[in-house]
Protein backbone atom coordinates (compact mmCIF):
# COMPACT_ATOMS: atom_id res chain seq x y z
CA UNK A 1 0.00 0.00 0.00
CA UNK A 2 0.91 3.57 -0.03
CA UNK A 3 3.39 4.85 2.14
CA UNK A 4 2.31 8.46 4.07
CA UNK A 5 5.45 8.83 5.56
CA UNK A 6 7.52 8.82 2.29
CA UNK A 7 9.15 11.93 0.05
CA UNK A 8 7.24 10.52 -2.89
CA UNK A 9 4.04 12.55 -3.02
CA UNK A 10 1.00 10.16 -2.84
CA UNK A 11 -0.30 10.57 -6.03
CA UNK A 12 2.96 9.57 -7.47
CA UNK A 13 2.65 6.60 -5.19
CA UNK A 14 -0.45 5.43 -6.29
CA UNK A 15 0.46 6.20 -9.93
CA UNK A 16 3.23 4.09 -9.75
CA UNK A 17 1.07 1.42 -8.16
CA UNK A 18 -1.53 1.26 -10.55
CA UNK A 19 1.39 1.52 -13.75
CA UNK A 20 2.66 -1.70 -11.66
CA UNK A 21 -0.76 -3.12 -12.02
CA UNK A 22 -0.92 -2.48 -15.68
CA UNK A 23 2.59 -3.69 -16.40
CA UNK A 24 1.80 -6.96 -14.45
CA UNK A 25 -1.54 -7.66 -16.35
CA UNK A 26 -3.78 -7.26 -13.08
CA UNK A 27 -5.51 -4.39 -14.55
CA UNK A 28 -5.98 -5.31 -18.09
CA UNK A 29 -5.53 -3.39 -21.46
CA UNK A 30 -8.84 -2.63 -22.73
CA UNK A 31 -10.92 -2.98 -19.49
CA UNK A 32 -12.19 -0.24 -16.97
CA UNK A 33 -10.31 0.50 -13.74
CA UNK A 34 -12.33 0.95 -10.64
CA UNK A 35 -13.66 3.92 -10.10
CA UNK A 36 -12.28 7.50 -8.75
CA UNK A 37 -14.38 6.43 -5.43
CA UNK A 38 -12.92 2.59 -5.48
CA UNK A 39 -9.75 3.92 -5.70
CA UNK A 40 -10.12 6.50 -2.59
CA UNK A 41 -11.33 3.55 -0.57
CA UNK A 42 -9.50 0.92 -1.36
CA UNK A 43 -5.96 2.30 -0.99
CA UNK A 44 -7.12 5.43 1.77
CA UNK A 45 -6.28 8.26 -0.01
CA UNK A 46 -8.44 11.74 -0.95
CA UNK A 47 -10.52 11.80 -4.17
CA UNK A 48 -8.04 14.58 -5.18
CA UNK A 49 -5.30 11.85 -4.94
CA UNK A 50 -6.81 9.41 -7.14
CA UNK A 51 -7.92 11.97 -9.44
CA UNK A 52 -4.20 13.11 -9.57
CA UNK A 53 -2.88 10.16 -10.46
CA UNK A 54 -5.44 8.75 -12.72
CA UNK A 55 -5.49 12.17 -14.58
CA UNK A 56 -1.89 11.81 -15.66
CA UNK A 57 -1.67 8.33 -16.45
CA UNK A 58 -4.51 9.61 -19.18
CA UNK A 59 -2.09 12.74 -20.10
CA UNK A 60 0.95 9.95 -20.29
CA UNK A 61 -1.31 7.46 -22.46
CA UNK A 62 -1.03 4.52 -20.21
CA UNK A 63 -5.60 4.95 -19.28
CA UNK A 64 -8.05 6.62 -21.17
CA UNK A 65 -11.52 8.54 -20.30
CA UNK A 66 -14.39 7.05 -22.30
CA UNK A 67 -17.61 9.29 -22.27
CA UNK A 68 -20.18 8.41 -19.93
CA UNK A 69 -18.40 4.86 -19.29
CA UNK A 70 -15.19 5.63 -16.75
CA UNK A 71 -11.78 5.43 -17.23
CA UNK A 72 -9.78 2.66 -19.47
CA UNK A 73 -6.61 1.09 -19.66
CA UNK A 74 -5.47 1.76 -22.85
CA UNK A 75 -4.40 -1.05 -25.56
CA UNK A 76 -0.78 -0.96 -26.36
CA UNK A 77 -0.67 1.11 -29.74
CA UNK A 78 -0.67 -0.54 -33.29
CA UNK A 79 2.93 0.45 -34.57
CA UNK A 80 3.40 0.37 -38.21
CA UNK A 81 7.03 0.20 -39.90
CA UNK A 82 6.29 3.18 -42.73
CA UNK A 83 10.25 1.18 -44.16
CA UNK A 84 8.13 -1.97 -44.76
CA UNK A 85 4.88 -0.34 -46.93
CA UNK A 86 2.64 -3.50 -45.75
CA UNK A 87 -1.10 -3.69 -46.01
CA UNK A 88 -3.20 -2.87 -43.29
CA UNK A 89 -4.21 -6.10 -42.98
CA UNK A 90 -0.29 -7.18 -42.55
CA UNK A 91 -0.01 -4.82 -39.70
CA UNK A 92 -2.51 -5.98 -37.83
CA UNK A 93 -1.59 -9.76 -38.12
CA UNK A 94 1.92 -8.61 -37.05
CA UNK A 95 0.16 -6.42 -34.04
CA UNK A 96 -1.60 -9.82 -33.05
CA UNK A 97 -5.20 -7.89 -33.51
CA UNK A 98 -7.63 -9.12 -36.07
CA UNK A 99 -8.44 -6.82 -39.51
CA UNK A 100 -11.42 -5.88 -40.54
CA UNK A 101 -13.36 -3.34 -43.32
CA UNK A 102 -16.87 -2.29 -44.15
CA UNK A 103 -16.88 -0.24 -47.54
CA UNK A 104 -19.03 2.61 -47.02
CA UNK A 105 -18.91 3.81 -50.13
CA UNK A 106 -17.37 3.19 -53.90
CA UNK A 107 -18.02 5.47 -57.06
CA UNK A 108 -16.56 6.21 -60.84
CA UNK A 109 -17.07 10.26 -60.12
CA UNK A 110 -14.96 13.24 -61.91
CA UNK A 111 -11.38 13.63 -61.37
CA UNK A 112 -11.55 16.71 -58.43
CA UNK A 113 -8.68 19.21 -58.48
CA UNK A 114 -6.51 17.06 -55.79
CA UNK A 115 -6.91 14.02 -58.01
CA UNK A 116 -5.52 16.44 -61.03
CA UNK A 117 -3.01 18.24 -58.62
CA UNK A 118 -1.56 14.95 -56.86
CA UNK A 119 -2.25 12.40 -59.42
CA UNK A 120 -1.29 14.88 -62.54
CA UNK A 121 -4.52 13.32 -64.42
CA UNK A 122 -6.27 15.23 -66.79
CA UNK A 123 -9.20 17.65 -65.88
CA UNK A 124 -12.00 15.49 -67.52
CA UNK A 125 -10.66 12.63 -66.78
CA UNK A 126 -12.46 10.22 -64.09
CA UNK A 127 -11.20 8.10 -60.69
CA UNK A 128 -12.66 5.16 -59.09
CA UNK A 129 -13.26 6.78 -55.22
CA UNK A 130 -13.59 4.15 -52.36
CA UNK A 131 -14.63 4.69 -48.89
CA UNK A 132 -13.89 2.22 -46.25
CA UNK A 133 -13.74 1.91 -42.54
CA UNK A 134 -10.73 0.05 -41.43
CA UNK A 135 -10.89 -2.12 -37.91
CA UNK A 136 -8.64 -3.78 -35.57
CA UNK A 137 -10.23 -5.99 -33.09
CA UNK A 138 -13.47 -4.73 -33.89
CA UNK A 139 -13.29 -1.34 -33.49
CA UNK A 140 -13.00 1.02 -36.15
CA UNK A 141 -9.38 2.79 -36.11
CA UNK A 142 -9.12 4.15 -39.47
CA UNK A 143 -11.07 5.80 -42.01
CA UNK A 144 -9.94 5.40 -45.37
CA UNK A 145 -10.51 7.13 -49.03
CA UNK A 146 -8.75 5.65 -51.77
CA UNK A 147 -8.69 7.80 -55.37
CA UNK A 148 -8.11 5.06 -58.64
CA UNK A 149 -7.00 7.13 -61.76
CA UNK A 150 -8.74 6.14 -64.84
CA UNK A 151 -7.04 3.08 -65.51
CA UNK A 152 -8.67 1.14 -62.80
CA UNK A 153 -12.15 2.11 -62.67
CA UNK A 154 -13.24 -1.38 -63.83
CA UNK A 155 -12.13 -2.50 -60.24
CA UNK A 156 -15.95 -1.05 -59.40
CA UNK A 157 -17.16 -4.89 -60.60
CA UNK A 158 -14.94 -6.32 -57.94
CA UNK A 159 -16.08 -7.34 -54.78
CA UNK A 160 -14.12 -4.56 -52.90
CA UNK A 161 -15.26 -5.12 -49.08
CA UNK A 162 -13.75 -8.47 -49.06
CA UNK A 163 -11.34 -9.13 -51.75
CA UNK A 164 -7.35 -7.47 -51.06
CA UNK A 165 -7.25 -4.65 -53.43
CA UNK A 166 -3.57 -4.85 -53.94
CA UNK A 167 -4.45 -8.62 -54.62
CA UNK A 168 -6.79 -7.46 -57.93
CA UNK A 169 -3.47 -4.72 -58.71
CA UNK A 170 -1.56 -8.10 -59.38
CA UNK A 171 -4.36 -10.54 -60.82
CA UNK A 172 -5.95 -7.40 -63.04
CA UNK A 173 -3.18 -5.35 -64.14
CA UNK A 174 -0.18 -7.25 -63.09
CA UNK A 175 0.94 -4.60 -60.77
CA UNK A 176 3.06 -5.88 -58.31
CA UNK A 177 5.21 -3.35 -56.54
CA UNK A 178 4.08 0.16 -55.42
CA UNK A 179 6.74 2.83 -54.35
CA UNK A 180 4.91 5.17 -51.81
CA UNK A 181 5.29 8.48 -51.27
CA UNK A 182 3.64 9.44 -47.88
CA UNK A 183 2.94 12.32 -44.81
CA UNK A 184 1.59 12.49 -41.30
CA UNK A 185 0.27 15.14 -39.22
CA UNK A 186 -2.23 16.08 -36.69
CA UNK A 187 -5.71 16.68 -37.61
CA UNK A 188 -8.98 16.66 -35.86
CA UNK A 189 -11.90 14.34 -36.67
CA UNK A 190 -14.62 16.54 -38.02
CA UNK A 191 -18.14 15.40 -37.18
CA UNK A 192 -18.76 12.72 -39.83
CA UNK A 193 -15.47 11.34 -39.35
CA UNK A 194 -16.04 11.09 -36.17
CA UNK A 195 -18.94 9.15 -35.94
CA UNK A 196 -17.60 6.45 -38.19
CA UNK A 197 -14.69 6.24 -35.91
CA UNK A 198 -17.04 6.02 -32.71
CA UNK A 199 -15.36 9.23 -30.94
CA UNK A 200 -16.29 13.18 -30.37
CA UNK A 201 -15.49 15.39 -32.76
CA UNK A 202 -12.46 17.72 -33.04
CA UNK A 203 -10.51 14.17 -31.45
CA UNK A 204 -6.88 14.78 -32.60
CA UNK A 205 -6.57 12.32 -35.31
CA UNK A 206 -3.37 11.68 -37.51
CA UNK A 207 -3.76 12.50 -40.99
CA UNK A 208 -2.18 10.44 -43.67
CA UNK A 209 -1.73 11.12 -46.92
CA UNK A 210 -0.40 8.99 -49.42
CA UNK A 211 0.38 8.85 -53.47
CA UNK A 212 1.60 5.33 -54.60
CA UNK A 213 3.16 5.17 -57.82
CA UNK A 214 3.85 2.14 -60.13
CA UNK A 215 7.65 2.00 -61.02
CA UNK A 216 8.95 3.93 -62.56
CA UNK A 217 6.68 6.83 -62.58
CA UNK A 218 3.29 6.24 -63.10
CA UNK A 219 0.52 7.03 -60.00
CA UNK A 220 -1.92 4.56 -59.59
CA UNK A 221 -4.04 6.10 -56.38
CA UNK A 222 -3.76 8.81 -54.04
CA UNK A 223 -5.14 7.85 -49.85
CA UNK A 224 -6.58 9.88 -47.05
CA UNK A 225 -6.31 8.39 -44.13
CA UNK A 226 -7.69 9.80 -40.61
CA UNK A 227 -6.26 7.57 -37.97
CA UNK A 228 -7.14 6.76 -34.42
CA UNK A 229 -3.76 8.31 -32.63
CA UNK A 230 -4.94 6.34 -29.29
CA UNK A 231 -4.93 2.90 -31.27
CA UNK A 232 -1.87 3.68 -33.78
CA UNK A 233 1.84 4.95 -34.15
CA UNK A 234 4.66 5.05 -36.83
CA UNK A 235 7.87 3.49 -37.19
CA UNK A 236 11.01 3.76 -38.62
CA UNK A 237 13.22 1.35 -38.55
CA UNK B 1 -19.08 38.83 -53.46
CA UNK B 2 -21.81 35.84 -52.31
CA UNK B 3 -24.43 35.12 -54.23
CA UNK B 4 -27.85 34.02 -52.05
CA UNK B 5 -29.75 32.50 -55.32
CA UNK B 6 -26.94 29.79 -55.47
CA UNK B 7 -27.31 26.49 -54.93
CA UNK B 8 -24.64 26.29 -52.66
CA UNK B 9 -24.81 27.63 -49.24
CA UNK B 10 -23.72 31.14 -48.40
CA UNK B 11 -20.81 29.25 -45.72
CA UNK B 12 -19.67 27.58 -48.22
CA UNK B 13 -19.19 30.49 -50.67
CA UNK B 14 -18.15 32.28 -47.79
CA UNK B 15 -15.36 29.91 -46.85
CA UNK B 16 -14.18 29.08 -50.64
CA UNK B 17 -13.88 33.43 -50.71
CA UNK B 18 -11.57 32.95 -47.62
CA UNK B 19 -9.28 30.26 -48.89
CA UNK B 20 -8.96 31.65 -52.10
CA UNK B 21 -7.40 34.72 -50.58
CA UNK B 22 -5.68 33.04 -48.45
CA UNK B 23 -4.10 31.01 -51.18
CA UNK B 24 -4.27 34.17 -53.30
CA UNK B 25 -1.88 35.71 -50.36
CA UNK B 26 -4.22 38.66 -49.17
CA UNK B 27 -5.34 37.33 -46.31
CA UNK B 28 -1.42 36.51 -45.18
CA UNK B 29 0.09 33.80 -43.71
CA UNK B 30 0.56 34.02 -39.97
CA UNK B 31 -1.64 37.03 -39.78
CA UNK B 32 -4.97 37.97 -37.73
CA UNK B 33 -8.32 37.31 -40.12
CA UNK B 34 -10.99 39.93 -39.56
CA UNK B 35 -13.33 38.95 -36.59
CA UNK B 36 -16.40 37.99 -37.13
CA UNK B 37 -18.72 40.53 -36.87
CA UNK B 38 -16.17 42.44 -39.86
CA UNK B 39 -16.98 39.57 -41.98
CA UNK B 40 -21.03 39.63 -41.43
CA UNK B 41 -21.10 43.60 -42.21
CA UNK B 42 -18.41 43.07 -45.23
CA UNK B 43 -20.11 39.74 -46.74
CA UNK B 44 -23.40 40.91 -45.50
CA UNK B 45 -24.49 37.92 -44.29
CA UNK B 46 -25.20 36.81 -40.36
CA UNK B 47 -22.81 35.80 -38.02
CA UNK B 48 -23.74 32.32 -37.70
CA UNK B 49 -22.71 31.92 -41.40
CA UNK B 50 -19.18 33.27 -40.74
CA UNK B 51 -18.82 31.13 -37.52
CA UNK B 52 -19.74 28.01 -39.33
CA UNK B 53 -17.18 28.93 -42.81
CA UNK B 54 -14.48 29.74 -39.81
CA UNK B 55 -15.15 26.91 -38.13
CA UNK B 56 -14.65 24.48 -40.85
CA UNK B 57 -11.50 26.29 -41.85
CA UNK B 58 -10.30 25.62 -38.21
CA UNK B 59 -11.12 22.29 -38.44
CA UNK B 60 -9.33 21.86 -41.99
CA UNK B 61 -6.59 23.53 -40.63
CA UNK B 62 -6.53 26.83 -42.59
CA UNK B 63 -6.89 29.06 -39.73
CA UNK B 64 -6.36 28.89 -35.85
CA UNK B 65 -7.54 30.43 -33.29
CA UNK B 66 -5.46 31.49 -30.71
CA UNK B 67 -6.76 32.01 -26.94
CA UNK B 68 -7.89 35.64 -26.55
CA UNK B 69 -6.50 36.97 -29.59
CA UNK B 70 -8.76 35.79 -32.20
CA UNK B 71 -8.22 33.87 -35.15
CA UNK B 72 -5.36 33.48 -37.86
CA UNK B 73 -4.15 32.43 -41.19
CA UNK B 74 -2.19 29.10 -40.20
CA UNK B 75 1.56 29.11 -41.25
CA UNK B 76 2.40 26.17 -43.88
CA UNK B 77 3.69 23.47 -41.87
CA UNK B 78 7.62 22.89 -41.65
CA UNK B 79 7.68 19.24 -43.95
CA UNK B 80 10.61 17.25 -42.51
CA UNK B 81 11.24 14.07 -44.50
CA UNK B 82 12.08 11.53 -42.39
CA UNK B 83 14.35 9.55 -44.73
CA UNK B 84 17.53 12.20 -44.98
CA UNK B 85 17.41 12.21 -41.20
CA UNK B 86 18.49 15.60 -40.98
CA UNK B 87 19.09 18.55 -37.91
CA UNK B 88 16.46 20.44 -36.85
CA UNK B 89 18.44 23.21 -38.27
CA UNK B 90 18.76 21.49 -41.50
CA UNK B 91 14.91 21.15 -41.63
CA UNK B 92 14.23 24.76 -40.79
CA UNK B 93 16.60 25.75 -43.73
CA UNK B 94 14.75 23.99 -46.16
CA UNK B 95 11.90 25.22 -45.39
CA UNK B 96 12.37 28.86 -45.66
CA UNK B 97 11.93 29.49 -41.41
CA UNK B 98 14.84 30.48 -39.37
CA UNK B 99 15.78 27.83 -36.70
CA UNK B 100 16.86 28.63 -33.17
CA UNK B 101 18.04 26.99 -29.63
CA UNK B 102 17.60 27.85 -25.81
CA UNK B 103 18.68 25.88 -23.32
CA UNK B 104 16.94 24.77 -20.42
CA UNK B 105 18.74 22.12 -18.42
CA UNK B 106 22.07 20.41 -19.48
CA UNK B 107 23.15 17.91 -16.04
CA UNK B 108 25.10 14.68 -15.45
CA UNK B 109 22.46 12.22 -14.33
CA UNK B 110 22.60 8.77 -12.97
CA UNK B 111 21.08 6.31 -15.81
CA UNK B 112 17.05 5.89 -15.39
CA UNK B 113 14.85 3.03 -16.01
CA UNK B 114 14.39 4.09 -20.05
CA UNK B 115 17.99 4.50 -20.59
CA UNK B 116 18.68 1.40 -19.39
CA UNK B 117 16.07 -0.13 -21.31
CA UNK B 118 16.52 1.71 -24.73
CA UNK B 119 19.82 2.50 -24.40
CA UNK B 120 21.07 -0.79 -23.10
CA UNK B 121 23.33 1.31 -20.51
CA UNK B 122 24.41 -0.33 -17.10
CA UNK B 123 22.10 0.62 -14.49
CA UNK B 124 24.89 2.17 -12.26
CA UNK B 125 25.86 4.19 -15.82
CA UNK B 126 25.65 7.78 -15.99
CA UNK B 127 24.29 9.86 -18.51
CA UNK B 128 24.24 13.40 -20.24
CA UNK B 129 20.96 15.02 -20.27
CA UNK B 130 20.43 17.89 -22.35
CA UNK B 131 16.78 19.37 -22.80
CA UNK B 132 16.25 22.18 -25.19
CA UNK B 133 13.25 24.27 -26.64
CA UNK B 134 13.23 24.58 -30.49
CA UNK B 135 12.21 27.34 -32.42
CA UNK B 136 11.00 28.38 -35.93
CA UNK B 137 10.96 31.89 -37.07
CA UNK B 138 11.19 33.17 -32.97
CA UNK B 139 8.22 30.85 -32.20
CA UNK B 140 9.01 27.80 -30.09
CA UNK B 141 7.91 24.43 -31.73
CA UNK B 142 9.53 21.70 -30.76
CA UNK B 143 10.66 20.91 -26.98
CA UNK B 144 13.42 18.27 -26.86
CA UNK B 145 15.13 16.01 -24.47
CA UNK B 146 18.74 14.20 -25.17
CA UNK B 147 19.95 11.43 -23.40
CA UNK B 148 23.68 10.60 -24.44
CA UNK B 149 25.38 7.52 -22.96
CA UNK B 150 27.84 7.95 -20.57
CA UNK B 151 30.94 8.09 -23.38
CA UNK B 152 29.52 11.52 -24.09
CA UNK B 153 29.28 13.03 -20.30
CA UNK B 154 32.84 15.00 -21.53
CA UNK B 155 30.30 17.25 -24.19
CA UNK B 156 28.93 19.07 -20.41
CA UNK B 157 31.98 21.36 -20.76
CA UNK B 158 31.15 22.61 -24.46
CA UNK B 159 28.77 25.26 -25.70
CA UNK B 160 25.37 23.65 -25.99
CA UNK B 161 23.04 25.81 -26.69
CA UNK B 162 24.89 27.95 -29.60
CA UNK B 163 26.89 24.90 -31.46
CA UNK B 164 25.64 21.98 -33.03
CA UNK B 165 26.18 18.92 -31.37
CA UNK B 166 26.22 16.78 -34.29
CA UNK B 167 29.60 18.91 -35.27
CA UNK B 168 30.87 18.16 -31.92
CA UNK B 169 29.85 14.21 -32.48
CA UNK B 170 31.84 14.66 -35.39
CA UNK B 171 35.07 16.70 -33.61
CA UNK B 172 35.26 15.30 -30.39
CA UNK B 173 34.44 11.58 -31.38
CA UNK B 174 35.16 11.08 -35.21
CA UNK B 175 31.04 10.48 -35.79
CA UNK B 176 29.99 10.96 -39.08
CA UNK B 177 27.12 9.23 -39.26
CA UNK B 178 24.26 8.08 -37.11
CA UNK B 179 21.35 5.74 -37.90
CA UNK B 180 18.04 6.43 -36.47
CA UNK B 181 15.07 4.09 -34.88
CA UNK B 182 11.84 6.06 -34.98
CA UNK B 183 8.84 6.45 -33.78
CA UNK B 184 5.64 8.86 -34.35
CA UNK B 185 2.65 9.36 -32.20
CA UNK B 186 -0.25 11.51 -30.69
CA UNK B 187 0.11 12.77 -27.17
CA UNK B 188 -1.08 15.45 -25.57
CA UNK B 189 1.60 18.47 -24.21
CA UNK B 190 1.29 18.12 -20.30
CA UNK B 191 0.91 21.80 -17.94
CA UNK B 192 5.15 22.39 -17.97
CA UNK B 193 5.55 21.16 -21.69
CA UNK B 194 2.46 23.02 -22.65
CA UNK B 195 3.91 26.31 -20.75
CA UNK B 196 7.35 26.20 -22.90
CA UNK B 197 5.93 25.85 -25.74
CA UNK B 198 3.30 28.49 -25.59
CA UNK B 199 0.09 26.49 -26.07
CA UNK B 200 -2.53 25.07 -24.14
CA UNK B 201 -2.53 22.30 -21.75
CA UNK B 202 -3.64 19.16 -23.08
CA UNK B 203 -3.30 20.45 -26.63
CA UNK B 204 -2.69 17.11 -28.65
CA UNK B 205 1.16 17.04 -30.53
CA UNK B 206 3.13 14.59 -31.94
CA UNK B 207 5.92 12.73 -29.66
CA UNK B 208 8.67 12.03 -31.72
CA UNK B 209 11.31 8.91 -29.71
CA UNK B 210 14.42 8.79 -31.63
CA UNK B 211 17.49 5.92 -31.34
CA UNK B 212 20.77 7.18 -32.59
CA UNK B 213 23.11 4.36 -33.32
CA UNK B 214 26.54 4.72 -34.40
CA UNK B 215 27.23 1.70 -37.11
CA UNK B 216 27.29 -0.94 -36.56
CA UNK B 217 25.12 -0.95 -33.85
CA UNK B 218 25.95 0.75 -30.98
CA UNK B 219 23.55 2.99 -29.12
CA UNK B 220 24.58 7.50 -29.06
CA UNK B 221 21.55 8.62 -27.67
CA UNK B 222 17.95 8.71 -27.47
CA UNK B 223 15.51 11.70 -27.85
CA UNK B 224 12.38 12.62 -26.92
CA UNK B 225 10.51 15.54 -28.86
CA UNK B 226 7.50 17.20 -28.32
CA UNK B 227 6.67 18.42 -31.51
CA UNK B 228 3.72 21.38 -32.20
CA UNK B 229 1.56 19.68 -34.92
CA UNK B 230 -0.09 22.57 -36.37
CA UNK B 231 3.78 23.71 -37.70
CA UNK B 232 5.30 20.55 -38.28
CA UNK B 233 4.75 17.22 -40.59
CA UNK B 234 6.65 14.48 -41.56
CA UNK B 235 6.92 13.07 -45.06
CA UNK B 236 8.51 9.86 -46.41
CA UNK B 237 10.04 10.35 -49.84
Amino acid sequence: MLDEHSSTPLYKQLKEDLLSQINAGSLRRGERVPTEMELSDHYGVSRVTVRKALTELVEEGHLTRRQGKGTYVCNPKIGENIMENLSFTSVCQRNGVVPGAKLISVAIRPAGEEDVRELGVASDSRILYLHRLRYADGVPVVLEENFFTERFCPLIKEDLEHESIYALLTSRFGITRLRPSKSIEIARANEWEASQLGVKKRTPVLLVRELMFEEPDIPVHRTRQIVLGDRFKYEIR
